[in-house]
């Protein structure tokens, strides 16, 4: 029996601590919250484009107890829309929990998942795509993935290779594999092939089709979750069991790698998951000789090349480039653009050392 | 006829600006005032040497209005010792003013002149050193300059090319020439030949000697103190007007290059007029691999070779190495060591951009 066709639904992921932003993020102001580009939060911006999608009624954010507040704040959406976690479990049981609340609400639900963290600057294209993604959603019970056209051999992103086109949907294509973060060498070979995409971690899929999959491909999540299903209402206390129970997988792991009903919808707009100081320095455009201020008042920069973000007092650069210079105040970060991957480890001695102040 | 004996005094030239120093050193707290070394002021540790040198009661201090109240907290010194000049005219006025001043006290003194902004740790050679000058200028009736035998090719100092030995007073030289900052190449010669030393700016004579000095080699200079000398009451206004009509010009340039009674010291101690943050950094003992930290909390630096002034909030730095990294709460300063000398360029164009709250 094909399924109800559902309402369209959008659900915001708002977990992540982006430590790699250190020091602009943190743990009481994570990534999400940071008015990067133009002004407007990512967070802001993600809603935005979940809106597009869904429609003002049919938004959802799945964030962590303690960003609850500010989440509400920062979107307007009513309590009930926003799933607030009791604890981190990684985005399989994040998507889960959506899934199960929203078919309690809309059986036939077809939902988009969007990191609250990502760049995408074209929304008329990206809601096309959704659209379409959602089309075949519906229609053939997959789970599609979003695979965005390499633009350059990043090592920063997983891949994924497609398979052939999806019948009688065009523009879908069945996914042959899923590959970790590649090497240089091998994501330059990746590029080349053409057969290759960045895996966007931005998925579409009915509440039924991934509640299914998880089954199938995550019993130990789908058990955990199985309380909050049957359940008449999902009280504290039942939420907390279930986190507990759950184990803590990225949904690619859990799901995706395994499941045999995967397509994913090629597309060739910008993307960016601004994952690092240096994805966010690419994404406003510095480069050499051109420096970008993301806040703060550059008063003085004669070799140019740099990301800024700075408190209002002048900030001036003699002779550096591929630097992130990032002064929220109260901490002050002078990276390398190019070791901003390695602002993990940063991050991890300070919290080593007690620095909780720091981190 | 010899000059009756006098006591011997101390100037302290406390009138620089210090722009080299930015952002620490601003017009209200300039370089003297920094604590760069062991918590002390340079000022402080310029009149303790004073002190060792003249005894407490012989210390003079040259410096501009607005910083007389905070010279005098500073130091203790009686308001009658420090020498409130109403407008900046260089060393040459400074020390000619300086000289008038202490005659009239003292018609035989001998004096040293110090520069409030050096680092010279070995306080005991440094006060010999200054005692032997002292006798040779009270009995030859000349000028001596400390001249400070080059450890590097340094450009950033001006170079006394030394002349034969001083006939009885062992270890005074006579000077055959003073040159200007010289480029590399002609410092990398100078450091080789070895008759060659830097040209410290402190100055040893009496007060008789360096006014016969003026008027033969400086006649304005000698003309716009004229009135300070003969005055029984030095009034502001009488200053005011002396200063306005003296020439601005480094002693240097005024009298030194000109005059045919100037001697050497040469002498072998640790010196350094850190001129900029590269000198200040050497002073620390900054290199490859090794940070200073003058003020804050570095939290992390993985590379080294870096200079650190901050505000109480933790700093990280990531890859980067050979930087002074300035932050005082209403400024920050990233700059490679090597252009620490371009930083007057950064403060003049601040100012050109009319931002006096930056300098």
């Amino acid at each position: 029996m094909a399924p109800k066709a559902g309402q369209p639904h959008a659900v915001v992921l708002a977990g992540g601590a982006g430590e790699r932003f250190w020091p602009a993020s943190r743990q009481h102001h994570p990534k999400p919250f940071l008015k990067v580009v133009a002004g407007k939060s990512l967070l802001d911006a993600t809603v935005e484009r979940a809106r597009r999608f869904a429609g003002p009624e049919r938004v959802w954010i799945v964030c962590g107890r303690e960003h609850a507040p500010a989440v509400r704040r920062a979107t307007g959406l009513p309590a009930q829309r926003v799933l607030v976690e009791p604890d981190r479990r990684n985005t399989a049981m994040a998507v889960g929990f959506a899934a199960v609340c929203i078919a309690a609400e809309d059986p036939g639900a077809v939902l988009a998942v969007l990191p609250a963290d990502h760049v995408i600057p074209d929304a008329r294209a990206f809601t096309a795509a959704l659209r379409r993604a959602a089309r075949a959603a519906c229609g053939a019970q997959v789970l599609v993935t979003l695979g965005v056209k390499p633009t350059r051999p990043d090592t920063g992103y997983g891949y994924i290779q497609v398979g052939p086109p999806a019948a009688g949907h065009r523009g879908l294509r069945h996914v042959r594999r899923f590959v970790e973060k590649p090497e240089a060498a091998r994501a330059r070979r990746y590029l080349r092939r053409g057969d290759y995409l960045w895996n966007a971690g931005i998925f579409i899929w009915t509440a039924r089709t991934i509640l299914e999959e998880i089954e199938a491909c995550a019993p130990d999540l789908f058990r955990a979750l199985e309380p909050l299903r049957s359940a008449r209402r999902r009280s504290a206390e039942l939420l907390e069991r279930a986190y507990r129970r759950a184990p803590s997988l990225p949904v690619d792991v859990a799901v995706m790698e395994r499941s045999r009903r995967v397509w994913t919808i090629p597309v060739s707009f910008r993307w960016s998951d601004v994952g690092t100081w240096q994805s966010l320095a690419d994404e406003l455009g510095v480069r050499p000789g051109r420096s970008r201020v993301v806040a703060g008042d550059l008063a003085y920069d004669d070799t140019g090349g740099n990301l800024v973000w700075g408190q209002g007092g002048p900030i001036a650069l003699l002779g550096v480039e591929g630097l992130a210079v990032i002064d929220t105040g109260d901490a002050l970060l002078v990276a390398r653009l190019d070791r901003a991957a390695d602002l993990r480890r940063v991050v991890a001695e300070l919290k080593a050392k007690g620095r909780r102040d720091a981190t």
